[in-house]
């Protein structure tokens, strides 16, 4: 499989001609040789809408997190999930990441088919096929792979798969609350659940404790789930229910993991416990939830106050106004089908008419009113310098749900300039 | 161009083997090697989520509007940025769609590479790039290409662009209505953009009057501007403004068809006037605000009313029940990442546990009360019978927005097997 799967790898790295937010090609390239043709966003060499990523802003954000988990000496598995480009998850390795975080079987395979060998898959297997693609990624030895139990249903279906496959599945144990997402509520689903887990033990491996604290908004509440999820994991270490040294315990999704590290370091667990954090969304950042939620990190950690910097935003979308019609209404070419609108519409922050030397900060008066599938309606003062053909960067908010949108995003240099094309797989 | 883009069809239709909502492939294959797998859905061939189509259920609704658009006369240029998969265009063609409208270049280039020869793109042209990927296509000369304008600026730019490259663009006049989205909202706007055609007549050609009603709500102010539409088609006509014999005269989305059909008809152009209609969603239908739409027409259209028949939902998502922590509550694997979130939620319409028979509808006290990225929250009752493994169907609302969620989409047949595999080219 290791040999097949290189083989692909090299295959699919191939750019189509047919991507929206790229130059006009006659064939499929490779990233480098599109990186070698010089386009450059301010030469209208991209066809807008188009979704750019920043290089020097991507370095930056990834070498502040993992500057700030080295610090506490915790582990990141950055959550792929919000990309789904399997550059920028090697990218994060590279940096220094114990693992990827994915959400699905289909996200693993992705990662695997690109050369991730250790998966952090934080939600539940469940199903045939999706059992059958994990089965198939565990046939390589060199591939590692956790994924969350919460029922004993969903155990006695893993167990009858993987025993009938010959193959250990390991697992964590999801710790929910009530009102949230999976996870067992109490010590009675516990118990329901350490139960299934010894009636299969040959084909399931207990290896850890995982939940993720996103589910809840404020933070006393949040404490008190950690803290939680720490006795837990100090219990069944205590029973001995775990079959890995040390235990893994995971949680952090990307507006709490400074939480998390200071009360999972503070456990006292030392080297008995790896403990892995599953932010995604740091790498590109945003204006939105995530700006807030690290404007509070900032504010109350000790260590990203010390580090003297912050996450930026290294993800723009940029589009053109493609009409005026109306005074103090422009027509933008950016729709639903190429950024978040779930959590705040994008945010004008670059104004660029072809021609002129660079980009300018837009006024702060410019914003989105609506976006439709195709068009989104931009409102500005009557008087206000814009004209059809001028473009504008967008700041977005939600990352993953803009990531979605693009099957390549260009990376651009300080001048605009295309160094590299990343690829997701949605 | 030709022959290189059939050569590239032909190594496009290969399906990827990390597609999400198929089973596992060791490597790329055509459609027609994965149809003869024999993956059913019942037998959890598929990996779930997975978004499908019903072969017989998309036949139907092909028929159905084509009935309609040839009861009145008109051409259809169903609206191919609802599902942006060439294979559906295809079978749009070869049902006596006119043409496939577009919204945007990239869309264009993809249709073209897959064979489509006639393109309305219902949309302004903006940007170098954007026009020098539509200057390629006109090459080759058996290609046909329409977009809108709506403003001088917006003409100069075009008209310096197409007369550098020696070429002549097609394009209609959008008419637009004050609050809403492009188009000449009064007589004053309308000169200036026939003053600006005037100066680039060699490189602009103008062909016809384009609007589109689904901007407005309610039916007599949608009857208000159709009508001016009409009057300004009228206008321009008798001041033989059009090179175009016979002129283009476009509307409709695909809540008001209509009433568009209906009031454009009535006009008694003749053979003046080519009338062009351009909805989209009529193939996968939905359950949202088309069925609501649609519900209108029937209850109001001579025409649709004698069909003795309806549009019906071709398209569900399928998920897992993952896990059922609390009573009451079910979380899906099923998120934003997989529907459209933005006019309703997902409406659960099938239920079916592996080794039955066959899917049950599903009680009408099912519902999904919030979406995330990649999970639902289901709300059922305590006594139910729900199952964490069963699988369910959802119905959606706003296929455009689900689409582009999905690279590829099985198509099945009534016996839930896999008879085709559709890619889509967002």
């Amino acid at each position: 499989m290791n040999k097949q799967s290189s083989a692909q790898t090299t295959a699919l790295s191939a750019i189509s001609p047919l991507n929206k937010g790229l130059g006009f090609l006659e064939q499929a390239l490779e990233p480098e040789e599109i990186s070698a043709l010089g386009w450059n966003l301010l030469k209208e060499d991209l066809s807008l809408p188009c979704a750019v990523l920043y290089k020097d802003k991507l370095l930056h954000n990834l070498n502040w997190i993992q500057q700030f988990i080295d610090a506490y000496g915790v582990k990141l598995a950055p959550h792929g999930k919000t990309t789904m480009a399997p550059r920028l998850f090697q990218m994060q390795l590279e940096k220094g990441a114990w693992g990827i975080t994915l959400a699905t079987a289909q996200q693993t395979l992705v990662a695997y088919r690109h050369g991730v060998r250790r998966v952090l898959m934080a939600n539940q297997l469940i199903g045939k096929q999706n059992m059958a693609i994990i089965a198939h990624l565990l046939e390589d030895s060199e591939f590692t792979y956790y994924c969350l139990v919460d029922s004993a249903a969903q155990i006695d279906q893993l167990g009858a798969f993987f025993a009938e496959w010959g193959e250990r599945l390991q697992v964590l144990i999801e710790l929910g609350v009530m009102g949230g997402r999976a996870g067992v509520r109490n010590d009675e689903q516990l118990q329901s659940v350490l139960t299934a887990l010894a009636r299969w033990s040959n084909s399931v491996t207990l290896c850890g404790v995982e939940m993720y604290e996103g589910v809840l908004h404020d933070e006393p509440a949040i404490r008190v789930f950690l803290k939680r999820a720490v006795e837990v994991t100090r219990k069944l270490a205590a029973e001995k229910r775990f079959q890995r040294a040390p235990i893994l315990l995971s949680g952090a999704g990307s507006a709490w993991y400074d939480v998390v590290t200071e009360i999972f370091s503070e456990a006292g667990f030392g080297d008995a416990v790896e403990i892995v954090l599953r932010p995604g969304c740091y790498l590109t950042h945003d204006v939105g939830a995530y700006r807030v939620a690290q404007e509070r990190i900032l504010a109350h950690n000790p260590i990203a106050r010390r580090m003297h910097s912050d996450l930026v935003p290294a993800l723009h979308v940029w589009a053109y106004v493609q009409s005026m019609p109306e005074a103090g209404k422009a027509i933008i070419s950016l729709g639903k089908r190429d950024a978040a609108f779930d959590a705040g519409l994008p945010t004008p922050a670059l104004h660029f008419r072809p021609g002129d030397a660079a980009p300018k900060p837009t006024p702060a008066n410019w914003s989105l009113t609506k976006m439709m599938d195709q068009h989104a309606y931009m409102k500005l003062d009557e008087q206000d310098d814009l004209r059809v053909g001028d473009m504008i960067g967008f700041d977005i908010s939600h990352p993953c749900l803009t990531f979605d949108k693009w099957r390549v995003l260009p990376v651009l240099d300080e001048q605009y300039a295309v160094v590299d094309v990343v690829k997701t797989y949605f």
